[in-house]
């Protein structure tokens, strides 16, 4: 076990990695009553094209099974998990992204044994032909709720917009269709692949004695057998760099219209030296330009294109990234047209040094505000590792970054094949 | 400015009332990086009918106006205020609830600068005819808006179902007819009644000396000067005991159907006395029954009748009160009888000693870590003071509550005759 300190902030995280290959981070503070704990694996909706352990050819499995796995894991044979975790006064809970699946709880007492429930039931799983059927219906039913949404549909219409062929672009619950193919075997392929000890991560924040804590955990761990860590391939399939289309427009039975912009990250935005630096940059972006203060948000209220407020988000990942700037609006065409001229001015506006500094100060202030909540931590440790990232890096990155870095990498970050608009327009229009 | 001590979490709140009746409560905290202040009205969207200041008789504005004036706020006669907090490292925000009206923004730079801004702005109204007409054709988009959302129609609709009077029924924003005849006069009216300090409270949590801070809020204070603080009468109308409605319908262009179990509060309920201990047990109850660790909410799941999860809500004030269990669900009108069947079983149903202290750990456990979340603290401390209670008050009747005080309360308040059953089907079932 090794220490790693983070200077800003005054505290230590300890990690190991079990022969295993289990990585471990312990993020120990005295001062909180309450203790987290993640076990997550580097696993998610778009892994669907992979080589299967102790196995060379790669297998494509259906749409949606990440999410059905998780799904599956808090069945047992001897009953439901969440009812184990609560007699331990404990609240447990699970998601699964693009990225990751993940298995959570928090609580106040009896944290050893909350661990040792924890690694223990997604460290056995329990499928049968019969409760896969079950579930099938349960999914079905929670596809076709978030089917009637109108913000989930402008999100993934516009990542489907801008992808062509990297499974990013399939919602991470899947399809009615594509689930009803999933078969426990299927489920135990994709367990034994990707939820093998090397392809996780186990995070524990708050109250507890590091030595001990990682003492029980090894115990645990050395209780049960596992393959040799596994290589896995993983196929994205073969991304044009632009977008797939400029424009899409879903209709829906709504009276307000809705309109997405997205921007497609090119690859080399991506790769491991410049991927937090461009996180960051977008980050920051996103902020001058169009937060309640930003620049462009205001002129987009006074000319009555946006309803209420601007939806923004930002994902970089090894394989796929891009920006997305939404809202409620009446005038969905012009709300896009204004925000693709806005991204395109952004390249050639003269940010203020001062400005500049100032959020850059902001947003320090608010990484180092970060360390006092636990799920932040812990989250952000699992994203960072998964990234192959060490968590602290964010801090000298942003030191770092000039506001003339800053506008130079605008320039290769927008560009008009990079932009697609997505709309949801009322049935009938 | 007298001191109040939180035995248990070991922190110093210090409270002033200035002679023009503002509330002042200042929360210093050392080991922080952010300050949060938050100034509030004691001014809801329940408040229509009122005597206005320095007038015996009642009026009765349009509704949806108290929302109105707090968007009416932010504008001045040069510009915008958001900038203003931006340029000073600040976000800014607002919201208007049932009960209140408040202004607040979070900083880590120029405190007492943001402080003043807060201050000046909120105190010194501008509107005109011109920009009151510009400002209904932004809300009534905002009331459009939230029409398409079925679960703000089911929770409304749920309100709407349980009180026949009394103004918790409006949309918060009103509707577009109603909006349309609020004038700046009106506007006034409201704002000189409920914007008096006498009215309000100001809440800052954060890093500051309390000395230092009270000293230039009085100061502020001093330059401005008010009438004598107002006591405002407040009609709330007529209201039944019982529902108004045992069952509602909504349809809507949805393929999911929703429904939503409603408990309208007895009025006995909710004096001053018993108020909180009823909230707490209202609390509790959701947690040990409809929880996702809840005994119940793993029976609705079982039957296939709740898609994902549930939604609760409670919710207890002076003049009304209700708590509500609602869901995504392929059965609603099963789901409204099953969820009033396992209501009425609640009476009866011995609670086991050991889970409630659990729970009640739990819930004692949470309250104490709220004294980490600066907002929650100063949200906290507004709504208790606009109740007449004092914040700490939570500790002391958490810890006197016992399992067979909680199991008498829960025979009171569950009738048939309190309970509603709201649902939202697709258009055409």
């Amino acid at each position: 076990m090794h220490e790693i300190d983070i200077p800003k902030v005054y505290e230590t995280v300890y990690h190991k990695q079990l022969d295993n290959g289990l990585d471990i981070y312990l993020y120990p503070k005295q001062d909180v009553e309450k203790t987290f704990a993640i076990f997550s694996t580097n696993y998610g909706s778009i892994d669907q094209s992979f080589s299967p352990i102790n196995q060379k050819e790669m297998v494509t499995v259906p749409d949606g099974i990440a999410h059905f796995l998780e799904h599956k894991m808090f069945e047992k044979e001897d009953g439901d998990v969440f009812q184990q975790f609560s007699e331990r006064g404990a609240s447990a809970n699970a998601f699964t992204s693009f990225t990751e699946t993940a298995y959570l709880f928090s609580s106040t007492t009896e944290i050893e044994a909350n661990v040792e429930t924890l690694l223990d039931f997604v460290q056995n799983p329990y499928f049968t032909e019969e409760s896969v059927e079950k579930e099938k219906g349960i999914i079905e039913q929670e596809i076709r709720m978030y089917d009637d949404q109108a913000d989930w549909r402008l999100f993934f219409g516009t990542i489907d917009s801008m992808y062509r062929h990297h499974p990013v672009r399939i919602d991470i619950a899947g399809t009615v269709e594509s689930i009803n193919d999933i078969t426990a075997d299927d489920l135990y392929t994709c367990y034994n692949t990707f939820y093998h000890p090397g392809n996780m991560q186990l995070v524990i924040a708050g109250q507890f004695d590091p030595q001990q804590m990682m003492r029980l955990i090894e115990q645990n761990q050395n209780e049960k057998s596992f393959d040799i860590p596994p290589e896995i391939d993983r196929d994205y399939g073969d991304e044009p760099i632009v977008v797939d289309q400029s424009e899409k427009t879903i209709k829906m039975p709504i009276n307000t219209p809705k309109c997405m912009v997205g921007i497609k990250e090119k690859p080399e935005a991506l790769e491991p030296n410049v991927l937090l630096e461009n996180d960051l940059i977008r980050d920051l972006a996103l902020d001058i330009y169009f937060s309640k203060s930003g620049l462009h948000y205001e002129s987009l209220y006074q000319e009555g294109l946006v309803i209420d407020s601007l939806r923004l988000e930002y994902m970089l990942e090894k394989s796929f990234g891009f920006t997305a700037i939404g809202a409620s609006t009446m005038e969905p065409e012009k709300f896009g047209q204004r925000v693709k001229e806005m991204l395109h001015s952004i390249k050639t506006d003269q940010i203020d040094q001062d400005a500049f500094e100032r959020v850059k100060k902001k947003k320090y202030g608010e990484l180092l505000r970060e360390y006092n909540n636990l799920e932040t931590v812990a989250s952000n440790i699992i994203q960072y590792h998964q990234l192959g990232l060490d968590f602290r890096d964010v801090f000298p990155t942003l030191e770092q970054l000039t506001v003339d870095r800053f506008q130079e990498k605008l320039q290769s970050w927008i560009d008009e094949d990079q932009i697609t608009v997505c709309s949801i327009v009322p049935e009938g229009e």
